[in-house]
């Protein structure tokens, strides 16, 4: 089994907010985070798939399809968007790290190829605090 | 002459648009930054200041000093804020990297002690997009 | 599960040479690592923990209090410190990076609050050399 | 349980064209990477051994050892080299990365002294791109 | 005046070899960069114009812009080559970075809008070692 | 003209303290840097030497030979070191990151052939801090 990892990136405004609950608890439990005007990242996303490599090429997935694959699922869902306001998919639900990368597996999974495995997404919201999913 | 420089970083929120232009002028020569409901960035600064070093301390300027001077006059007024909404000394002005690096020299230069002199402020919009202003 | 990652630093002094050992045995062994007067480093540290995020926050903990926790049961132990003479808990063993991970792991579980787990610490002695535990 | 890495990197040619393809093939299957006079990379490779540090040293594994190691039985092979002509392990494969970090393993592995074992090798072809093979 | 940088990245083989010299005084001179059969590099390649920003745009100059000059006139005859073979304006001379950078300049720098002014070409051949032209 | 420059990395101790101040001055003026028992750091140096490339082999001057000249008079007399106690070029003045980057260059400069110039060293004392000098 060889992983292969592709990292792309997107850069979107967000903010950490509650709407269930008053300005003033919010502020109390995110800080700056939850400044009303947004705040926003350069996010780095790191895509690893797992799998045998084909002899007949080396490859266990072409790496510029897997490029393709997390730019039309991913990052042209996200880029310059702000995650609270303009993508569905995070709709519902707090824009955080944690929820972000949850939402993007579920987003590329179904459209990897069945002769590789998904095997894990890795976030940077910033160049110190990443997340990472397994599914 | 040593020069001598100190890295600092933020978050910020902004979206690159001429009020005085309509939507779809902006989206013309702005494209996705144009993004009404905008995007944002993981910022880092870089501050160069010259000068000649004190024999007594072996320092130019206290980097620890120099670091609180950049985090009061720049970080603490673009940290986690929306540039375009947030941000006093930018009122007025088109939110660009550009802009923004002239505009924090004006914010930091009267505060640099006279012993040195503010030389350089480089500013990374993103990884691959940098500013830089020396005055 | 996710898990989720914070990046600290800290600069340190050590030496590598055991005192029952000879100079020579010290110097052969350890080569330059085993000078008398010392050597340092500036120290990254990444720490891991993992669980289920809050929904109602979208955390799985709060990263400022993660940072917080890693600053005051490891940087303020290790920062400008020597790791041979000034940290109580490196007494008595070598300040490899191997054991000194070992050790902050040992500081730092105990403080971890319970709905998340740590899961890994990683430790950069140089930019090219670095020690994972993961308890 | 401790894990200890080392980085090193090499410069290699290569081109990713299968013989028993036509040339039309090639360039279909694997674009500019099969241009016949071949293209380059700086590969950056991280070798992660495991195992439990000895009380005397505070070592898992002497890592200027290791770094030699991989010197003489990777890099050396491997650096400033064409990957499909001039090295001897690779004939008859695709130089892919999936293949050469398979490869690498089989070179290295029989060469780590008991006392640790082989955890991962990590082979970055560039900075977006790296593959891992775990044996 | 304000500087602006933009950074770009392209994949090729090359080797260093005088062809009026022998194969000896080639390998005494160049060592391992004279191996006939190539070997290569992952260049990054950092742009950087001056000039003034439009007050209508903020912009010194539009940034995606520059990178497609760059993408048309560099990467595009760079990317995926032997330097020594495919690039016409690489013929007639040695293939080392300093030469390079020069080259590139004289591609480019026809290609600038005269509303700002080409500064600086600085190019990594490997994280450790690049070059810089100025004009 | 053409600017070469090549990085290179050492490990030292050091420590920030006046001999002519009392404990309590050296610890006001420079905090945790001031403490007795030494810290220390990764440093990483950059050496730029400008000049114009020869005809015959494309190079400014041969980056091997520079990477051996630094490592011959700068790196061999500071890795592994103790700043203040092992290194005869910075006794009696202090080791600020500032004092040492003058004295490399003096350290240096008489090494570097006439067919180019030193132009700049420059100092990382961490990720964030640096320090450059033109001479």
């Amino acid at each position: 089994m060889v992983y292969l990892t592709r990292a792309e990136h997107f850069n979107a405004a967000h903010k950490l907010a509650n709407p269930n609950w008053s300005k003033e608890k919010n502020e109390e439990v995110f800080g700056v985070c939850a400044n009303e005007n947004w705040h926003g990242h350069n996010y780095e996303i790191f895509v690893t798939v797992k799998g045998h490599p084909d002899p007949e090429t080396g490859f266990l997935f072409d790496v510029k399809k897997l490029s393709m694959l997390i730019k039309k699922h991913v990052i042209d869902q996200l880029d310059h968007k702000n995650l609270n306001v303009d993508v569905p998919f995070m709709q519902g639900q707090m824009c955080s790290t944690e929820n972000l990368v949850i939402a993007i597996w579920k987003q590329l999974q179904p459209h990897i190829p069945t002769e590789v495995q998904l095997h894990c997404i890795k976030l940077y919201e910033t160049p110190r605090i990443y997340v990472e999913y397994f599914g």
